[in-house]
């Protein structure tokens, strides 16, 4: 099965990132069954960042981060768009085969244009990149969110409609998988962590600056010789998440047992943190420092994306007469 | 002067098109003050035409039909626009810096949705492809009909958007010249000169064929050996549109010292277009019969057209943060 994955390129990559969706996804692409085309969306993200600085800075923390996490970028392909013109060349044939209404009404350009204040073209014609984003690779699975739900299906009947039109098969349907699995981790204040609420914790920082960020997570006042329910608390909720089960199995001993504070348990989430990601954080910081490493990486990714992008544009345009 | 002119790839020229758009546009880059970048849109063409065979026709008799009449490929640029990648990559930036009610508003649009049964992503999106094919050339001067005067202001719109957001102006804001002299050229009925009125002459056919259709050219009833009035009349129109002044005077006393008949202008007429048009005709017919020879003048205009367009982009790739 080829899985296509876009990823949004909006920042640097967070604790909750990580476990809700980076680690998870990795681990999914070991499976060898599978053949993962994942690919940073820097061409989606000018819908809403116009600053040149912030997107390189976020598009090489993000690739970093999937690179520490062990992404097999041999076995698999790993690419920035917008360093493959196929996918806006394919945008272009996809929107003349698009009905506007559809566009027009689709929920997310809907909800969005409520919120934003930059209403672009870019918002609305969206979904087309992502339909070309798709259809480039010949995808047979796409995992999204249930807000992107809607958008998969007008892949569908955006290939299907090209499919009818040129009387061959020359795009491949995909299929979209919601991905229930998706966690919520939360913040430390308890929502979902999230770079809009300002609730989360940098993984990638020194020591001392990580430590900073975990005494800011939020606790009760239980007095420390008392015990304490763990599966209220946060810190004990990020600290199984990363924790086996036997460290979990301890930690929830040592909250159910009082005598044990909240201090204690984010020294322990603390050290845990560095002793469970000390690899991650040291490629992190090598390629955030290596440009050069983290560029030929991703050249790399990018020739294997584009000999498979430059087959279907070809067949697209074969079928539509603009030679080969 | 750098005058770009998106050439339709909507079929075959007919003498409509050479007289009131082709030779005048072919003389004016005769002017040693400007160079002209002409282009065959044959992306936009798209919005319409599905079919892959009528584009490759269409694209291959217009390109046919200009160097018959003598574009100098070698001091201008001539280049079909699906075969230089960075104007769909150029329209993707450009769709993040374009309003979306500046599109939903347009006269071209509305007007359009209204009539086509096919309202796709592609025609709602057009004036911004447009913008691209302009601002790709840093283009001075886009000669344009009143119907695209509005787009033309979307261009520069789009374009002071682009500069002032990144702070730096690396986009060149076109002027639009409205084209006032473009003629309205009568076909056989009198009315303009037009594919969808079926009224055309294709010159490009063979001699008899052209006589065909010159015969069926409307005239009034006036007997042989009366005087007639050349005004009035759609053979001599035509006839004097293509005549130098001395035929064209000595047409106008035929007409009106009677005794000569309007088979006999029609037979003028003739001659006139095979001796006037002789080399089009030919050359016209060896690209026609020649694809090799064709493909390989525009793909020398498309190598030119692609180094001033992979300008234009890297100078927006590195200042939107998408390197170089």
């Amino acid at each position: 099965m080829r899985i296509l994955t876009g990823i949004q390129s909006s920042g640097r990559p967070h604790l909750g990132n990580l476990l809700g969706a980076i680690i998870p996804a990795i681990e999914l692409s070991r499976n060898p069954d599978n053949e993962s085309f994942f690919f940073i969306a820097d061409l989606h993200s000018l819908i809403t960042i116009k600053d040149g600085k912030t997107r390189e800075e976020n598009v090489r923390a993000i690739a970093s981060a999937w690179l520490a996490f062990g992404f097999d970028t041999d076995r698999n392909t790993f690419w920035r768009q917008s360093r493959v013109p196929e996918h806006t060349e394919m945008a272009w044939y996809l929107n003349c085969f698009t009905p506007y209404p559809m566009l027009a009404n689709a929920h997310s350009f809907k909800d969005k244009s409520e919120k934003l204040s930059d209403v672009n073209a870019g918002l609305f014609t969206y979904p087309v990149l992502q339909a070309a984003d798709i259809l480039l690779y010949d995808a047979n699975v796409v995992p999204v969110g249930k807000d992107q739900k809607q958008h998969l299906e007008m892949t569908k009947d955006i290939a299907t409609s090209v499919n009818s039109q040129v009387g061959s098969e020359i795009l491949v349907l995909p299929e979209s998988r919601i991905d229930e699995r998706l966690m919520v981790i939360p913040g430390i204040d308890g929502q979902k962590m999230s770079k809009s609420y300002d609730n989360y914790i940098d993984i990638f920082v020194s020591e001392k600056d990580l430590l900073k960020s975990i005494k800011k997570i939020l606790s009760d006042s239980t007095p420390l010789d008392e015990p304490k329910n763990p599966d209220n608390d946060i810190t004990f909720q990020l600290y199984s998440l990363i924790a086996s089960d036997d460290q979990t199995a301890e930690m929830r001993d040592n909250y159910m047992r009082g005598g044990y504070g909240y201090g204690h348990a984010k020294k322990a989430l603390h050290e845990l943190i560095l002793e469970k990601f000390k690899e991650p954080r040291e490629i992190f910081n090598y390629y955030m420092n290596n440009h050069k490493a983290l560029e030929s990486k991703l050249e790399e990714g990018e020739e294997k994306a584009r000999v498979v992008a430059r087959q279907t544009v070809s067949r697209m345009r074969q079928a539509l007469g603009f030679g080969a």
